[in-house]
C-alpha cells in the first residue's frame, strides 16, 4: 500500500499532468525541508528552503486575520483575502442610502479607506518557536490529571504572557498531534484595519448560499483591506493619523495565471482537522454527533424563524447567527451523507489493526500499547455524557442566560492573580470581552431569545435523568423527564413554562448594553445579592456548571497525558511504513501543495477544473443570488477578456479547482505558482470535501479558489481600482492583460 | 456558417474523437444514399445501401410498438426494448402473490410466457410508398379551406382502406415536411404478443422519476416481448395454439459494445419533432404554452392528490395519469427554463430574415413570399383562440363527460358510411375504442372525477367570454367572466356548484363499464332521449363542439395548401446552403448516426460518456427508485464483471451518452454499431436534449441508452437468461464475455 504510495509519486512526477498527486498534508513550514525534493519535482521554481522560515519571503507575505487568512499585495500594507473575509466591515460601513454590498466599494485614495468592522485584526507572524519543555515543565507521569492540566495552563500562560510583554503582539501557544508538542506563536497584532476595495455582493457572493460547498462556481470572491500603524510603526488604535503598515514583504499577482495541472501551493491558517481520530470516535462523531447537532440547528433555525417576523428588525438581528446555523446544518448533513458513501470507520478500523499488529510486533512497544488501552479508555468516558455536552454546547444560543453566565465567571475570575485565570477572562481578554458584550446589541431580540431558551429547556428536559443538572431543574423547578403518560401534564406546564419565562426576560435588565457593561466591573458579591433573574441563573447554576468543567479538565489532563503517547506510537508506526505525517490543522500557518485539476464527484460526472466567464451568462437569472450586474454580463457577451484569456478555456477563468489540502480558515489563502507569485485565493471545497477534514481522499478532495485573472478583469473592467492595480505594480488597464514576471 | 460547417465536417471526419459530428437529422432510409459516403467515413462499415430499404436486414429487424420502438434479436420473434415500454404488461400480470414489477420475470420456456397488456401490439414496417399523388388527388389551388381538408381525409382513408384489405396490416398515411409529400406505412399488425422477460424494477427502473431526463444514470431500461402468430403464420388474437414468428430478420447483440468516441446509429419511430416552427410559433409555444399548459398539469395533480387518499384504490387508479402529467410538467418546465437560456428564438429570427432575403433576392420565388406571408397569418389566426384551445385540450381530463362525448360522437359518426367517419370512429377504430372504455375501470374515480371537472370548470370562468362556449355556459349555468368584484359571490356559488356536480355524477351511469359499452350501440336518437346527465352534456354541447372542430378543419385545410409551400422554399434555401434537410419526426421508421460521445451540461462540469456499475453503489441508498438488488450489490463489490468490462472504465458499463438525434417514440430503438450490430437500446435524452424537439445543438443534446454490456450482465448474473442468452446465439454464462463478431 505504501510502497505503492512512493512508486505512484515517482509515476506521477514524469506524468504531472494526467493524475493527481498524492496531495494530503497541511505541512509546517519546517517540514518543507524534507519534501523539498519532491515539491521541486512537481514544479516548485523556487528554493524550498525559502518556505520553511515563517519570517522571511513569500511566508512573511502571509498573514491572519483571525480565522481568515489573507496576503500582503504591496509594501503599503494591501492585504488581499475573500470577498467573505471582509463581509462584515462591508456590512458595518452600509447605510440605506449607501449599500456598499450591494454597490461594492473602492477607495481612490488612503483618505477614503474606512475603518473595518469593530475587533478586525491583521496578524502578522514573526516566530514560530519550539516551547515543548517550557509547557511540560513540572509535568510528571504520576501527577493527576486535574493537577497536571493546571501545570500545563499556568505554563502556557507564563509563555504567553512573557511574549505579549512589547504590548504589540498577540500569543499563542499551540499544540500539535494533540500534546505531543507546543509551539508559541508570536504575532504582530496590527488593529487599525480599514476597507479598500470590494466588488458588490453580486459578484463577490455570487451564487451565494445556494453554491457554497459547490462547483460549478462562479464567484468573485475577493476584497481588500490595508495594515495602518502609528507613526512610530507600532500597531495602535485607530487614529487618523495613522500610516499605512510597511509590509515586511508582499506577494504578487501573476497575470498570467495557471493552466489545468500547474504546480499550486498555499501558505495559510487552517482551522481545525480530525485526520487522527480512532475509529471509536469517529463512529461516535458521524452516527451520534452530526445528527443530533444538525437537529439542534434545524430546530433553533426553526424557533428563531417563528419568533421573528420576516424582514423585522428581531430576523435582521438573527441573520448571521441562522446562516451559520445553516452553514453547519448544511455541513453535518454533508458529513453524515460523505459518510454513508465512504468507508472511512472501515478503513480506519483496518488501519488500527495494522497499527495495533506492528506495536504487538515488537516488546519495545508496549508503552504504546498501553496509550493505546488508555486512550481509548478516555474517549469512551467523555462520551458518556455526550448528550448533556451537547445540550450544553448549544445552549450558548441563549444569550441572555449566557451573558450572565459569563459576567458571573469574569467576576469570579477576578478574584483571582490575572496568571491563574481562565483563558478568555484575563486581561489580554477583556477588549474581546467588552466587544462582545456590544455585539449583541445588534444580534439579539428578547422574544427571539426567550423562545430559543424555552426550545433548550425542551430539549433538556428530553436528557435522561442522570445528564441532567439538578441546580439547572431546581431553578425552573422541572420535574424529572417526561414519560410519555404525563404528556397532557407537560403540555399543561408548557404555558406556564412560557409565563415564567415571559417573567424572566421582562425582569432581566440585561438587554440593556450599558447594564451589560456595567457588570463587568461588579463584585461575587454583587452578582449573589442581585435579583435579576438571569444573573440568579447564573449564581444558582455556577457551582455545578463548574464541577463539570473540573471533570472535564481533568478527563483532559489525563488525555494530555495518554493522547501524545498514542500519537507517538502512530507517527513511529506511520513513519515506519514512509507515510507522510503532518499534525492536524490547529489555525497555524502551514503549507499545502499539489496542482490544478478537476474531479469526478460522480459516476459520470467530472468537474472540469476552470469555469469560464460565460459561466455566469448560463447561471445568471437576475435573482439573487445569480444577479450579475448588467455591465458584466454586457462585457461577456462582448467577449472582452482584456487579454486575461485562458487559451484552452478560450475565456477568461473565473475559479478554479486544485488539490490542495484545505479547510475553514483557509479562506482568503493566496494560491501560489511555482514561483510564489499569487494565482488565485482559495475560498471554498467542493462538496466531496466536506469530509475532508476526517479523510483527505486524492481522487475526491478539491479546494476552490478565485482566479487571479477574475480578480484583475473585475477590477479593471467593473471596479475601476486602477490605483490598486498600480499600487500592485499592475499597471492600468491597457496592460492588465500582459504577463508579469516574478520578483 | 454553412460552409464552415461543411468544413468542420471534414476536420471531424479525421478527427473522428475529439469533437462531435454535426449530428443533427432523423432521416428516412431512403436518404442514406446521398449521406452514405460521410456514414462510412465516420464509421459505418455495412453498404450504405444496405440502410435504405425497409424490408431488408438490418432494418426489417426494427418495429414499433406504437409509440415505442423495438428489435427482433432472434429467429423466433423474439423482441427487446425498454423496460418502460413493457412495463404497463409486467403491471397486469402482476397480483398481490406475485408481483412481478418487484420481483422481475422470466419465461424459462415458451409455455411460461404471459400475455402482454391488451391492446399491445407489435408493427412490422414491410413498406413504405410514395402516396402524395393520390392524397393530393383531387386538390386544387382555389379550393377552400375546409373541402381541401375533406378531399384530403377522403384519399388517405381510400388508401388506407385498401392497404389494410390484407385483415392484416394497419397501414397509415403519413405527411413529410407538412404536407410537402405523403407516405403509406404498411405495416404487419402481429396482436398475439407475450412478456418473456424483464428484470426487477430495481434495475429496469432504477433512479425513477427522480433520474429522468438526467445523467448520470445507471437504469437498466430493457425487457422481452415475444411476437406470435397462428399457425399460418398470420397475425391472429391471443391463442394458446399460436406459435412464435419467424422474424424476417434479427440483431445480434455485441458483447464487445463500444467505446468513446465509436460510430453508432439507431432506426427507430421518433414520435414528433418542431425542428422548422416559425419564430412565431416558437414564442407562442415557449412563452404562452408551455407556462400555462404546465399550471394546468401541476393543478390536476393537485386536484387529484386532494381527492384522494395516498395509497386508496383511487390513488393507484390515477397513478399512470397522475405520472404522465408530472412528466410532461417537468419537461414544460424543462422546456420553458431552456428556452431562457437558449438563443433558439434570435437564431430563428435570423434565419427568418435570411430566408426571406434569399426569396426576395430571385423574382422566381414570389409563390414562396407569398407562402411565407400566408403561412405566417394562419398561424397567428390558430393562436387566437389558444386559451380555448388549451382548455379544451385538458378536458379530456374529466373522464366521464369525456366518454359521453366520445360515445355520441360515435353514434353520430356512425350514421355516416365507414369511409366517410371521423378517423377513430371508423370500423377499424372499434376494437381500440372499446378497449378504451375498458380501460376506463382501471384509471378512473367518480368523485375524483368530479374534483377534476370542478377544476376545469373553475378553470373555464376565468377564460374572456370570446373564449367561452354558449352552450357549456347554459349546460352548467355557469354567468359570464367573474370580475373581481364577484369573488365572494362566486365563492358562495362553488358550493352551489358542487352539489350540482355531485348531482351529475350520480345520476349518471356511465361509471359502469357495461353500461358505457352498451352505449357503443345505441343510436343518436337514443342519446337525444337519455336522461343520463353526462350524455345530455354531450349532446347539449356537441353542435358547438363541431362548429369549432369544423373551423379547425378549414384552418387545417388552408394551412395543407401554405405550409407545404412555405417548407418547399425553406428546404430550397437550406439546399443552397449545403444544409442537411430532414422531415420533422412523425412516427415514422428514421435513422440516426452520430457517436458516442459525453457532454458539458454546464460550465465547469462533464457529463463523461459512460457509466459504471460502481456508480450504483454510490447512488443506492436502499430506498426505492435507489433501491438496487442486495445480490446486485454484492458482484458489484465483487468486481465480478464476467469479462464484459470496458477497459477505459475498469468496469462494465451501466449507460452510455451519444450524439445520437432521438425523440419520444424513439424508446426502445436498438442503438447499433458499426456492423449493425446491436450495443444498446436507447431510453432517455439528458436534460440539455429536452428542447432538443426544437432545436438540435450538437454540443449539448445526448442520448442516453442502457448498454449491451449491462444487459448482458443482469442477464447472465441476476436474471439466469441463460435460455434467451441461448436463443439470441450468446452462449450463457461461461461465454458471456466473449466479443461476438457480425452476422
Amino acid at each position: 500500500m505504501n510502497l505503492h504510495r512512493i512508486c505512484c509519486c515517482l509515476i506521477f512526477s514524469l506524468v504531472p499532468f494526467s493524475a493527481p498527486l498524492a496531495d494530503e498534508g497541511m505541512w509546517q513550514p519546517h517540514q518543507i525541508e524534507t519534501l523539498g525534493p519532491q515539491l521541486s519535482d512537481t514544479g516548485l521554481e523556487i528554493e524550498p528552503s525559502q518556505l520553511t522560515d515563517p519570517s522571511s519571503y513569500p511566508l512573511n507575505a502571509v498573514v491572519s486575520l483571525g480565522g481568515y487568512s489573507a496576503s500582503f499585495v504591496s509594501p503599503k500594507g494591501l492585504v488581499v483575502t475573500n470577498h467573505h473575509c471582509v463581509y462584515r466591515s462591508v456590512q458595518v460601513n452600509s447605510t440605506p442610502e449607501r449599500n456598499l454590498l450591494e454597490e461594492g466599494f473602492l477607495a481612490a485614495e488612503l483618505a477614503q479607506e474606512l475603518p473595518a468592522a469593530p475587533g478586525t485584526r491583521v496578524y502578522v507572524t514573526e516566530a514560530v518557536t519550539d516551547v515543548t519543555g517550557r509547557i511540560l515543565s513540572g509535568v510528571t507521569d504520576t501527577m493527576g490529571g486535574l493537577e497536571r492540566y493546571k501545570t500545563i495552563e499556568t505554563n502556557r500562560k507564563a509563555v504567553i504572557k512573557r511574549c505579549e510583554q512589547t504590548g504589540m503582539h498577540r500569543c499563542q501557544v499551540t499544540s500539535f498531534h494533540h500534546g505531543l508538542s507546543y509551539y508559541l506563536i508570536k504575532r504582530l497584532e496590527i488593529r487599525d484595519v480599514r476597507l479598500v476595495h470590494v466588488p458588490p455582493a453580486s459578484i463577490g457572493k455570487y451564487g451565494g448560499d445556494i453554491d457554497n460547498w459547490q462547483w460549478p462556481r462562479h464567484t468573485g470572491d475577493f476584497g481588500f483591506y490595508r495594515a495602518y500603524v502609528g507613526a512610530d510603526g507600532k500597531p495602535a488604535d485607530y487614529h487618523e493619523s495613522n500610516v499605512p503598515y510597511s509590509s515586511p514583504n508582499f506577494l504578487k499577482l501573476a497575470a498570467q495565471g495557471v493552466r489545468e495541472g500547474d504546480f499550486v501551493m498555499a501558505a495559510g491558517y487552517p482551522g481545525s482537522t480530525n485526520r487522527y481520530r480512532t475509529a471509536s470516535e469517529i463512529a461516535h462523531q458521524f452516527t451520534w454527533f452530526y445528527p443530533r447537532a444538525r437537529q439542534y440547528r434545524e430546530e433553533l433555525i426553526a424557533t428563531i424563524e417563528a419568533a421573528s417576523a420576516p424582514e423585522s428588525q428581531a430576523r435582521l438581528n438573527y441573520a448571521s447567527t441562522v446562516a451559520s446555523l445553516a452553514n453547519y446544518a448544511k455541513n453535518y448533513q454533508s458529513m453524515e451523507e460523505s459518510f454513508a458513501h465512504s468507508d472511512l470507520l472501515a478503513r480506519r478500523q483496518q488501519q488500527e489493526q495494522a497499527f495495533q499488529q506492528w506495536v504487538a510486533g515488537d516488546a519495545e512497544r508496549a508503552d504504546t500499547r498501553e496509550a493505546i488501552a488508555q486512550f481509548d479508555k478516555l474517549v469512551r468516558e467523555g462520551q458518556a455524557h455526550a448528550a448533556r455536552d451537547l445540550w450544553l454546547g448549544y445552549f450558548d444560543y441563549a444569550q441572555l442566560p449566557d451573558t450572565a453566565m459569563a459576567l458571573y465567571r469574569l467576576a469570579v475570575e477576578k478574584q483571582k492573580p490575572d496568571a491563574e485565570r481562565e483563558p478568555g477572562y484575563q486581561e489580554r481578554d477583556m477588549d474581546r470581552f467588552r466587544q462582545s458584550l456590544q455585539r449583541m446589541t445588534n444580534t439579539y431580540d428578547p422574544t427571539v431569545d426567550q423562545s430559543v431558551l424555552a426550545y433548550l429547556l425542551q430539549r433538556y428536559r428530553q436528557l435522561d435523568d442522570a445528564q441532567r443538572l439538578a441546580s439547572i431543574d431546581a431553578f425552573f423547578d422541572l420535574g424529572k423527564t417526561v414519560s410519555r403518560a404525563h404528556v397532557s401534564q407537560a403540555l399543561v406546564s408548557r404555558e406556564k413554562r412560557q409565563r415564567q419565562l415571559a417573567k424572566l426576560y421582562r425582569q432581566s435588565e440585561l438587554s440593556e448594553e450599558s447594564v451589560r457593561l456595567a457588570w463587568m466591573e461588579k463584585s461575587v458579591e454583587d452578582f449573589r445579592n442581585s435579583k435579576d433573574p438571569m444573573i440568579r441563573f447564573a449564581v444558582e447554576t455556577f457551582d455545578e456548571r463548574m464541577a463539570i468543567e473540573t471533570a472535564a479538565k481533568e478527563r483532559a489532563g489525563r488525555r494530555q497525558h495518554w493522547r501524545p503517547r498514542y500519537m507517538a506510537g502512530w507517527i513511529a508506526w506511520r513513519q515506519s511504513l514512509n507515510q507522510p505525517v503532518y499534525a492536524d490543522a490547529n489555525s497555524t500557518l502551514r503549507i499545502t501543495y499539489g496542482q490544478v485539476l478537476g474531479n469526478q464527484p460522480r459516476d459520470g460526472l467530472r468537474n472540469t477544473p476552470f469555469t469560464r466567464l460565460e459561466g455566469i451568462l448560463e447561471k445568471d437569472s437576475g435573482v439573487a443570488p445569480f444577479n450579475a450586474p448588467a455591465e458584466q454580463l454586457a462585457l461577456i457577451r462582448q467577449q472582452e477578456y482584456g487579454g486575461l484569456a485562458l487559451p484552452a478555456i478560450d475565456s477568461v477563468p473565473v475559479n478554479f479547482l486544485s488539490t490542495l489540502d484545505i479547510t475553514g480558515g483557509n479562506s482568503g489563502t493566496a494560491v501560489l505558482n511555482g514561483r510564489g507569485e499569487l494565482v488565485g485565493l482559495l475560498f471554498d471545497g467542493v462538496y466531496e470535501s466536506i469530509i475532508g477534514d476526517w479523510d483527505f481522499n486524492d481522487e475526491k478532495n478539491r479546494a476552490i479558489s478565485v482566479d487571479a485573472r477574475y480578480m484583475l478583469w473585475v477590477m479593471t473592467y467593473l471596479g475601476e481600482a486602477d490605483n490598486l492595480l498600480v499600487e500592485m505594480s499592475l499597471g492600468v488597464k491597457e496592460s492588465a492583460g500582459e504577463g508579469q514576471s516574478g520578483e
